[in-house]
């Protein structure tokens, strides 16, 4: 489950911020999805970021575990970045972020603009020495094993160096979540051969190659993602941000398409009944909602950045995989052994 | 079908020449493919490029329709295109493609090297004028209506002219092949918003936004592809063929998680016969036989690029897709318009 407590080891209280006001769908869903996830898990504290008199009729008689802390001004979905920095300072987004900053959280999710996420992530969360850009990490499912795929948009044209950032950053990230002593790093790229591709990514493997404390294994092509191939996959954010919706894209078409298929007439309705149990994996991993939340790595605390249109699951996953990475000391055990590998 | 010829006209006779050597499962799946296209279409004639020897023990009896042209050499699919186009003019790929510039035929159809293909294409076959670099084209399935995506990995680095005149002709050819009078032409980009994305792409979209002669509708994300949100959508060849390569991974997963459901046990086998009926559509849909066959759009004539290791029914999606393209006489009706806008 989302906790590695069954262990019997004794659960550390854990405390996340929310940008409660920055997504599509308003505060409702993210007030919904705190209140299950801190019934959920008795070891988590939930500082809820926006207009208070909102979220406390949202909250209704509240929770011991929730408190809200105001803020007055949102950041717009399409404001740019450098504005949102100058003028939304009393911003959800800003005022979350601080918190971390200042240890009253250990985590924050928010589900607003990715852009204004990474500006002030950066400026109010300091990032590794040495790592010039942060990247969105996510880990997606595959057939078998899983794997985490970076950038997904943070960076539309990063250089060969922010690849070989990204790919050490992921590496950590890859044994720091899933337990893996030699995580398989991979450059995404639209062929095996050594002569294929750009640039930047022919450099950037070249230099992973030199790299002894990476397990470089080469390029990987987009559909090798789902074949556990490897745990780690890198590539620029415009290559990775379009790579991930065209898969989404594919997953639900599929999904609508059955959805039809069952539906349809009395004979599909039947059918779809007798399937239901037996597809039931398969369309969870069809479920975008279910693996909702993408990690701003490169931040020196954890920031989990969900869809913007996320509902009450899908957040409910981003928070849990805020918590995750708490516990898991994600920040502080990639800062340990980075230096190492930047020098 | 395949074939236009219900409305009565006259069906003009079509050769389309297959360079029989290059992909990698060998002549045997061409061969096979090829006798199956001249017994469907009796309008159709095809040449063989390759080791005569072989090609005539994989026909046996032969065909009337088919016949052989010797070729001595052939591009490996990991050789350096500009290796191939200075040591391979002997190849079954450029012989293919020669007989198509002497009138020979008036299509092409390989499974080979990519780059090579296109490197042979510019030289053997003449690009429109005034065309930099050629694209690779394909039509993909959606929910309702279906979508040319270019470039699919012809390029790299795509300059935002590069990316203007793939729009022009991905216009073109969308108006050629699916008669639409003005299809509605969409940039894939990372978000919709006017300020996400490359300079590249920021650019093409200026350049398209003030073109009368196109339907520019803006920026499109990956999920959009499956969506009929546009009949054209334009990017580089490094993040199309990432995209498209990502979505064939995610459709092979669900098709093969769906196969271990309806065979894990006999219940599921039953329920699995019962629901083959109605999810025949999805299957078909996510059944990458079915495309098979790009494009190579830029040349004046009809080039297709099919999957490397395409099975026999791919093979003949392909030819197909070449007899289609010759029909609808697409070159000629794309350097007709092209002229004007390019002006």
């Amino acid at each position: 489950m989302h906790r590695p407590e069954s262990d019997g080891r004794t659960v550390k209280p854990v405390t996340i911020t929310i940008d409660a006001m920055s997504g599509d769908r308003g505060a409702a869903v993210v007030v919904a999805a705190s209140l299950r996830a801190v019934r959920e898990n008795e070891a988590l504290s939930i500082v809820l970021v926006g207009i208070r008199s909102e979220l406390e009729a949202l909250l209704r008689e509240g929770h011991a575990r929730i408190r809200i802390v105001e803020a007055a001004d949102v950041v717009r979905m399409n404001e740019r970045p450098s504005h949102a920095l100058r003028h939304k300072k009393n911003s959800s987004m800003a005022i979350a972020l601080s918190l971390v900053r200042d240890g009253e959280a250990q985590g924050c999710v928010s589900a607003g603009n990715t852009g204004a996420l990474m500006a002030f992530g950066r400026t109010i969360i300091r990032m590794y020495p040495g790592i010039e850009r942060p990247a969105i990490a996510k880990l997606i499912p595959s057939l078998r094993g899983r794997c985490h795929v970076l950038d997904l948009g943070a960076n539309v044209d990063s250089t060969a160096e922010n690849l070989y950032q990204y790919a050490l950053m992921g590496s950590l990230m890859a044994s720091a979540i899933c337990s893996q002593a030699e995580p398989r790093v991979a450059l995404l790229n639209v062929g095996e051969e050594e002569i294929k591709g750009n640039e930047q990514v022919r450099l950037a493997s070249h230099m992973l190659a030199q790299c002894d404390t990476i397990n470089y294994i080469g390029y990987v092509e987009g559909s090798d993602l789902f074949r556990d191939v490897a745990d780690v996959v890198v590539c620029d954010g415009f290559v990775g941000n379009i790579a991930l919706k065209t898969g989404e894209g594919v997953a639900g078409l599929l999904i609508e398409l059955m959805e039809q298929a069952f539906t349809r007439n009395l004979y599909g309705r039947l059918v779809g009944l007798l399937a239901r149990p037996i597809i039931g994996r398969l369309l969870q991993l069809m479920d975008p909602s279910r693996h909702n939340g993408a990690s701003l790595l490169g931040l020196q605390g954890v920031v989990i950045k969900s869809h913007g249109n996320a509902n009450e699951r899908a957040m409910l996953s981003a928070i849990r995989q805020a918590v995750r990475e708490v516990e898991l000391e994600v920040p502080r055990r990639i800062n340990e052994r980075l230096d190492d590998l930047m020098l």
